[in-house]
């Protein structure tokens, strides 16, 4: 079943419009026609079934059905991550919405390879990954910042995960083990990694849990993604009931 | 420091000739001089470090001169992955290259998107990312199979994880602890799963270990990034020392 983001509220009978793009790819890409079913949901009102009752030349109206799941949230998870090129970074913010991560946060870094990005189009992505892996919710792109200002305003109770590339940090695994949930964050770095003052700033940081990812130098899109995975299977919705 | 998977003997003073990939690559895109410095590795004979020695119209020699770490393997660990489309399966063998696996078995499977592809490519794209990552032997890439035939000569004493979407596995974390390590494998499908029929086949397999990855759906390169990453945690390198 074809699965919709939409920002309007979602009530039985509710009408929500549609976008000219989400218009398009419903009745020209996906062939729906009138009357078809699909999935809508827009993070706040769980998930409902819904009609495609009007097509139009520039857009198209779901009729809202039924609710088929109630609304719920996956942990408070942020991924930082640093400006990466952008076929990285873009895979980088599919990967965290279908691992969960509920905020992305894009760092400006030394060895950052851009200064900046498009926001916008990162989270039509983050949008798109949601719909398909079934999350209730779509994560939120943050518009870069530069890492020492990010770290300043880090609140020191909101642990995170510091994926260290020196290699004298515990494996993941243990350092997360008997650590508790709640809000936490995941810091990844660029390609060539932090700068050595950069990393003393992490280091002090009172909230940063350093940790290694193993014996080999991951590029940024695969640190991401493991330790994303490591942290939900230790603490999150990937370790079971 | 530049690395380089060279195919020939790797011994103080033998003299090494590139191919002409290599050679490009090293005088025209990473612009070294005669003289400058690489590391070789061929998978058999530990890292050296070598000095470019002569260059020519098509080609140049390193010649070798100290081991700097011996040869070392990881686990026996096999990623076999459905053929999906060409994208996602450069970004699965990358990974995999990058997470420490051992082979790549690719697998026609009833919902696959094709039925052939580039082994070679697939190969060359195992050898940069092992070179980029820094391993001393590259992911081997066999031709595909189908999957009962595939499913037919696994021995059954090769556990592997079959990541499966129907929900009612344990956690990876969960499914892996306590087992021994050793050869193993990872069994991730195509982009809609397997059939039903293909399904009971997995299940009803001596050496099938299901899991799940969570509650979201999964692309199979996340799948993918996502296994190997916990059975690396479990059983593998990730787990230190």
């Amino acid at each position: 079943m074809i699965r919709l983001f939409v920002t309007q509220p979602l009530s039985q009978g509710a009408a929500v419009d549609l976008t000219a793009g989400q218009a398009h790819y419903l009745t020209n890409v996906m062939r729906l026609a009138g009357g078809g079913e699909v999935m809508a949901f827009n993070g706040r009102d769980g998930e409902w079934r819904a009609r495609l009752v009007s097509v139009a030349k520039r857009g198209a109206t779901l009729e809202v059905v039924a609710r088929m799941r109630p609304q719920t949230t996956g942990p408070d998870l942020d991924l930082v991550v640093a400006l990466v090129k952008r076929a990285r970074l873009e895979t980088i913010v599919e990967k965290a919405a279908e691992l969960g991560a509920r905020r992305v946060r894009l760092a400006i870094t030394e060895r950052t390879n851009a200064e900046r990005t498009n926001v916008e189009r990162l989270g039509a992505i983050a949008i798109e990954a949601s719909e398909q892996t079934g999350r209730l919710d779509t994560p939120a792109i943050e518009p870069p910042q530069k890492l020492p200002r990010l770290l300043v305003d880090w609140p020191a109770d909101r642990p995170f995960m510091y994926c260290d590339e020196a290699g004298d940090a515990p494996p993941a695994m243990v350092a997360l083990a008997g650590r508790a949930g709640g809000p936490w964050g995941v810091l990844i770095g660029p390609e060539g990694g932090f700068s050595p003052a950069e990393r003393a700033l992490i280091r002090g940081h009172a909230a940063a849990v350093p940790v290694t990812l193993g014996p080999r130098i991951l590029r940024a899109d695969t640190a991401a993604i493991a330790a994303l995975t490591l942290w939900q299977s230790a603490l999150g919705d990937l370790r079971g009931a």
